[in-house]
């Protein structure tokens, strides 16, 4: 292990997507996480495709760099094993519907009076408390009701859901921090507390700028293409061959008469309709089918070259592909390989986080399904090998 | 100020919305962030609509809470005032072009000569390193060059961008959490880093299952309208009088049963096409047309009521006006008031960060341009009332 993090263990007992990219994101940057799943299925993101070999990709990609150790929590020396961990824990995450812990005889007082030091954190789609707490949410629930499916889109079109699970995926980086956050204050206070994370508060704190426009304006935000709410030009053209975005922004006003003069149309400089990127914005009607028609002349390669020249911002639309083998994203190894016992190397994205000091580094495998559960029981709890022979006969791990 | 992050001193030096989202979520969380402005213009967000009385709602939003401190950072007597500043802080955040502090002198090794448990912070288009290192960029130019636009759409359509600044929002959250892992590592070494995020990086980090599934199949993800790209049924379906999002995923695979006598078609419970999850995503193009047909005949609350009696997850697709209106936002208390000296009280989207212990709170407003300027030289560089004057005179705050 490497990284900032080094020294901090968390028992995640989260699956699927939200706790899983939360724990990742902590693990690779050097966090010890024991994966605690259920004995014989496991998280059941095992099972989703596409598969390598038989093995999750999807699996794969979240759960590098963690171990996993079987439990029974619903068993009581299963729960005695996890009360005995939880006291040589940092963080406790989990992300089962509001409740479920406090059936199983496991909520946040119960694991405090084991640990008082430890952070506890529930990620769940609507947030412990509130008339919706107790509804399943999944990625898609959350952002159809959070918002951002109206606002992504063609203008007038029906609802889009971004190409990510952003309501998994928010929620996962919002509870890091707030996790962060609390060991943070423990160094001054000696004391853990609870982090409760919802899906859905996530997607608003996401779109804090849709509201912002919406309880300045009353006018209810609607998906634009490509296109920014606030700033014109700021979006996608079709060009002769592709696509390619351009943004200028406010205080890069002065590009806006080298944009004009690039593409042909030096009459809209002093134009005063589109003198500022907000009024561009307001008279975005008149101004857009001008820019449509001027884009269209030229390839993306040759428009690329030709505003990179005037330094207006602008890049490529690419695909996933075309991302993977980018020069820049080469250079900063945002690819990088896991070794995997059956489905050989794999390639999975890296973390973001590069540091000076204590540089994170993502390069150990996803865990088989217990594949540390003696490891750790010994390790961790001084169990013998009898005894862990025990727990297992008796379904407890 | 309250949270957990009392007591840490973040000098942020970053404007529009990637560092100061970072800043704002860490102040949201009790940190004192000293908003570092260049003198008579600010930061570029303070003249972006839309305008509440004249002042603007993009930054009020994000810059809540926050003090305001003009300093010139080109003027030899601002660059001493800044890194007396350095000298008193824990976090130094900005998100200039690289190469931009170096070029004031103010780079890193030099922030660090004064300070060495300062943790420094850059947040950039494409890292302080690479081919691309220099390109200036902005949200929608690496949400186009990360993927996410292709991946984002309807099936053959053009790219659409997500309706939320994803590129710099998903950086901002990527480098708070990264500050807070360096903050957590100087308590064990002593000693502060650099930390480098790129936004072009944090798009491929966010979308690690897209990259995991090409890796894994060769094929290029595509824009999928409101679908998931593993499961199904997980997407929006029109409705008698609306959008309705439905999700069934690997593990709640009992449910679909339910959901078929639920849309009377029992007949495709035991059609060992669409028997599991991943099956019925292969075989997508049979079942849609089944699907779509028959969510068309109720409206959306005919079906919201009968789906949830049987546990499917499900939910309303919001626009932004509903989202507000949201009885679990308001018992989240995700919309609050933050009072405004000419806006009067506005409101503004929470923190989604709920702690039991140090919870966060979010109550002041944004500051005027150098409002606090005087308070932080008097009260954390001990100056007095004429140095301050004079300083002001030679142009240097």
């Amino acid at each position: 292990m490497a990284g900032p993090l080094e020294g901090i263990r968390i028992l995640d007992l989260s699956w699927v997507l939200s706790g899983p990219y939360c724990s990742m994101a902590l693990g690779d940057m050097g966090a010890e996480v024991i994966k605690v799943e259920r004995p014989i299925s496991g998280d059941m993101a095992r099972g989703s495709g596409p598969f390598i070999n038989g093995e999750s990709s999807y699996f794969i990609s979240l759960n590098r760099g963690k171990k996993s150790l079987t439990l029974n929590l619903a068993h009581p020396r299963g729960k005695e094993v996890f009360l005995r961990l939880v006291e040589r824990a940092d963080v406790v995450l989990e992300n089962f519907v509001p409740g479920t812990m406090k059936s199983l005889g496991l909520d946040y007082e119960v694991l405090r009076a084991c640990n008082p030091r430890l952070v506890y954190a529930a990620i769940s789609g609507f947030g412990q408390t509130g008339p919706y707490a107790q509804r399943p949410a999944m990625d898609v629930i959350v952002q159809g009701m959070g918002g951002i499916m109206s606002v992504t889109g063609e203008p007038g079109g029906p609802p889009i859901r971004p190409g990510a699970s952003l309501g998994d995926i928010v929620a996962g980086l919002f509870a890091a921090m707030a996790i962060l956050a609390a060991l943070q204050e423990r160094e001054r206070s000696g004391l853990g507390q609870m982090v409760d994370i919802s899906m859905l508060d996530c997607q608003v704190a996401l779109q804090e700028n849709a509201f912002a426009r919406y309880f300045a304006t009353g006018e209810v935000p609607q998906p634009l293409g490509t296109r920014h709410p606030v700033f014109t030009p700021f979006q996608a053209f079709q060009t002769k061959d592709g696509y390619i975005v351009v943004a200028m922004v406010g205080g890069m006003s002065n590009r806006w008469p080298l944009f004009c003069s690039a593409i042909d149309r030096v009459d809209l400089i002093d134009d005063p309709r589109f003198e500022t990127g907000w009024n561009r914005t307001q008279r975005y009607g008149e101004l857009e089918p001008i820019l449509s028609e001027a884009m269209r002349r030229k390839t993306t390669q040759e428009w690329l070259k030709e505003l990179s020249n005037l330094d207006i911002p602008c890049g490529p639309v690419n695909t996933i592909d075309k991302v993977a083998a980018d020069l820049q994203i080469a250079h900063r190894r945002m690819i990088v390989e896991v070794p995997h016992p059956r489905a050989g190397p794999v390639k999975v994205v890296n973390t973001p986080v590069r540091m000076s000091r204590t540089p994170p580094k993502v390069e150990r495998a996803c865990p088989d399904l217990g594949e540390h559960s003696r490891e750790v029981l010994r390790d961790l709890l001084g169990m013998g090998e009898e005894e862990i022979e025990e727990l297992g006969r008796e379904g407890a791990i």
